[in-house]
């Protein structure tokens, strides 16, 4: 009997058993045929995920290291940079941005909102960006923004759109050729169902000819070198090739699965997800418009910390989900289900949470809320 | 029965079954108390291999990730160092430095020798650097430096030590704390018999100290962030964890079999395989004073492209040897015996090669090889 939790947490995710296999098995040479083979193949497989033609660079490195290499190799020192702040990613993406010496413009949305593509045409008018900064799915507030109108806002102009993809790609559709969008930066462990440990990156020609004139500088990150040695089935440095086994092992079962059939079964979670928790009484904290299809975020009913009902959560049922953060912190909690998940790892959670708030003595009806979840 | 092949490079090395088991569980939340635990844990048994009683730092990227680490968080644009040119990884080393603005002076060191103090004392009191770069062990020249006599010249002045110990940690000894080195940085991939995708830095409080003045911009490799994190139990961003989970199965491995019999293995095999080698009638490469503990590099015989013997021996017998590298290629070939290896595989290797040379027409007794193994 499985001991171990069930992750409903934005991220990490549950491990397929495929995964879990790949990753265990012995190393392989990286500069040989099989790793070029097998690179070349990843490279290939990712693409429809971004909705995009164009090569996707793989690093060996946290989802950050990925948002950071679609910061250092595409603008210099005092530019101008639009990020668009909805919570904790936005504003990481700005933060790095500053780090590297961009002159960060804050384009500031109301918590559990989305940015609406006027309000950034105002400000792209006013700036003239060299860059937009923003998240897709705004893991911080479960919150998914609109990435192709934002993206036409700027494309009269000549910026660059630049999207953290990390907890949306794979579960939420990305259209980057169709979108117009410039970068895309993801990580292997939200919907891809893997550790943590790989970045991915999709480049636009138009970004990869800002990437000649970049100044800020860069040497692990720098994505020029990790395109010409993708060119030869390698990698500037030795990667993770245990964690690229287990990706083409993921990839299989995406496109098994079928990748329209994949973002719709996210879609399907979520819907049952918010049916439930309104079932229990609770209020959703995110813009239903703009729900994510990956996370969804609860206000706490009132007078209860959140963090008090993700810790009985877990003592209780083995379930992890996770609590707010930064200045949500204690007001909302969230359910991630995304990845390696199905209708009853959402039933199991939604029983759980709801024998949770019982627990803290806050009355309500698991049986209302699986029935609310098979009524969509 | 296994088919696949005996990892003899330098690195990536062959993965111990405990390792392997350990990759494929199941993922943990990285911020909670069993991850707490578990990085204390670690951080602290790999204190004993860097020989320091500093903090260790585990980064979620490749060794070059580490070595950047190393450089951003210590220098400033403009500033002098000296990195020491022993073969690819010093070359390396001094080209991370320049991409971010340092002012790079080499030491230029005959490859297949170490640098000598007095050499670098010279430059030293020319340059006075802010820091010196070098790796221990130069992984393509199969040379170890002696890094407490290069750091004791450095010692005498303000400047840091900043050392490359990717290919050495653990497996041949360090003593940073004794010799006064300030920064040390690691990779999972080599003696600790992991896959690539984790760094290790260790920091002496001088170097913290220099920390707090250096200008370089960083963000997913700023290591007083990660100090900070450290002391809490965390990472700023979310960590490969399965490799982590795998990192203590190895330091386990490595602190059962009990350190000092560790570095004796290594060397061991080290002197195996030059005895071996000798036999065949090769000529070493390395400087037989400076021999690697991990690496032993050989000549082609008279008219024979080295990159021929690899892929003979490869497909041949299933067992993987290096070549050279840069102006090395085809001039040498190299050995790794290092991390999940022991006389066996060392013996299978040694007659791979001779039975390799047979078949390429260069006459040499393998029975006399082994013998001289046993002779040591």
């Amino acid at each position: 009997m499985s001991t171990d939790p069930l992750l409903m947490i934005p991220g990490p995710t549950n491990l397929p058993p495929q995964v879990r296999e790949a990753l265990g098995r012995p190393s392989i040479y990286h500069r040989g045929p099989e790793f070029a083979q097998l690179l070349a193949e990843c490279s290939e497989e990712l693409k429809p995920l971004f909705g995009t033609e164009e090569d996707v660079i793989i690093l060996t490195a946290s989802s950050t290291g990925a948002m950071e290499a679609g910061v250092v190799n595409f603008l210099s020192p005092g530019e101008q940079v639009i990020a668009i702040r909805t919570g904790k990613f936005g504003h990481r993406y700005g933060e790095i941005a500053q780090a590297f010496g961009a002159q960060v413009n804050w384009l500031e949305v109301e918590y559990g909102r989305a940015a609406q593509p006027e309000q950034l045409s105002e400000l792209v008018r006013q700036v003239q960006p060299q860059a937009v900064l923003l998240a897709q799915n705004e893991t911080s507030t479960g919150v998914c923004q609109d990435v192709g109108a934002l993206s036409q806002v700027i494309r009269g102009y000549d910026g660059l759109i630049i999207v953290d993809a990390v907890s949306s790609l794979g579960g939420i559709p990305f259209n980057m050729d169709e979108w117009g969008v410039d970068v895309v930066v993801a990580g292997s462990q939200k919907a891809l169902m893997l550790p943590p440990g790989l970045g991915f990156v999709a480049v636009s020609p138009r970004a990869w000819q800002a990437a000649e004139k970049a100044t800020i500088p860069k040497y692990y990150f720098d994505l020029p070198a990790a395109r010409q040695s993708l060119a030869k089935g390698q990698t500037p440095y030795t990667p993770n090739m245990n964690l690229i086994v287990a990706l083409r092992e993921a990839l299989r079962l995406i496109h098994g699965e079928g990748l329209e059939a994949v973002y719709q079964r996210h879609s399907n979670l979520s819907q049952m997800t918010r049916a439930g928790m309104a079932a229990l009484g609770l209020q959703l904290f995110a813009d239903p418009q703009y729900a994510s299809a990956v996370v969804t975020s609860v206000k706490a009913p009132q007078g209860l910390d959140s963090t008090r009902l993700v810790q009985v959560v877990a003592a209780q049922h083995n379930i992890l989900i996770s609590g707010g953060q930064g200045e949500l912190k204690g007001k909302i909690f969230r359910v991630g289900h995304l990845g390696w998940v199905g209708p009853q790892q959402v039933r199991q959670t939604i029983v759980a949470i709801a024998s949770g708030l019982n627990e803290l003595g806050y009355s309500c009806d698991a049986e209302k809320a699986l029935a609310a979840t098979q009524q969509r």
